[in-house]
């Protein structure tokens, strides 16, 4: 398949698209989301040092991009098994963060491991579950990383509690 | 500019992808994002009567997709802007609903107008305020548009609730 783009604005539209000029096509480019979770068992958190750019080398929670026909709380539990090996139950959403500077938004879950179990996941170098006075702050993969953790602290123990968004301009 | 796809798992991913054969260029597909809002002055509620297909001719609150380099929050307003002429203030997340079958994301926002000025948008043929009463339950464009109403009305009033996820299986 072979595609030969102009930008225009299509017909009804109101921005510039790519369109293609032999079949119509128009390219929608949108915002990519990413689900992860902020993991825990008993007064752990789950932590995984990432083995690929971006960042790699440093500290995250379990998150990647949401695949097609796949729902947000499924994908968040895969990419927890995925980086993790750890299975999980999801118990709320934590957060919803914007990034319209790279055109992201990430879904950040609460949830909870079903056992102590888990692994090393192909995109992580480590994994460990630390508690939160062993969290290594200044090693952390990306702020909506420290945000999330920042804000699962906010909300320990509660049972409702609204989801945050981005607690500062980005 | 022109590719010449076939289907391959890239290195390192687990996953089909579309391949350009020439340049390499991986074609992710991902999930999209809509952006809404249960939109309120004084008791009544703000419903668009849509001009366009899907389900043209039936009613929804604003909502469309999310742009890229925008936040949830800025794409909720905008699409309440075009679809209903009405400046909102976004008060909270009401809900985020996963529809994998569709590989859509719809995030519903409650917000509450500015004023009572509103107006008929490109894409609505008509707009009108409503009380919970006169909400046209057969008329309804989609079932999220249904779920966002009964989840607004679940919540009417409350200033913290956990944001809802699809209250039924999709």
């Amino acid at each position: 398949m072979s595609h030969h783009f102009s930008t225009e604005i299509p017909e009804g539209d109101n921005r510039p698209r790519r369109v293609c000029q032999e079949c119509g096509w128009i390219d929608y480019v949108n915002p990519k989301i990413v689900v992860g979770a902020v993991c825990t068992w008993e007064d752990k958190i789950l932590m995984c040092r990432r083995a690929i750019e971006p960042s790699k080398g440093l500290w995250t929670v379990p998150a990647g991009y949401l695949e097609v026909r796949e729902s947000c709380e499924d994908g968040a539990r895969r990419e927890v098994k995925e980086e993790a090996c750890a299975e999980v139950e999801i118990e709320s959403l934590l957060a919803v963060y914007s990034l319209p500077h790279i055109s992201q938004v990430q879904m950040m879950y609460k949830a909870r491991m079903l056992s102590a179990d888990f692994g090393v996941g192909e995109e992580s170098e480590e994994v460990e579950l630390v508690t939160w006075n062993e969290i290594r702050w200044d090693d952390l993969a990306f702020r909506t990383v420290t945000w999330a953790l920042r804000h699962y602290r906010e909300v320990e123990g509660r049972e409702t509690f609204a989801t945050f968004s981005n607690p500062e301009p980005i």
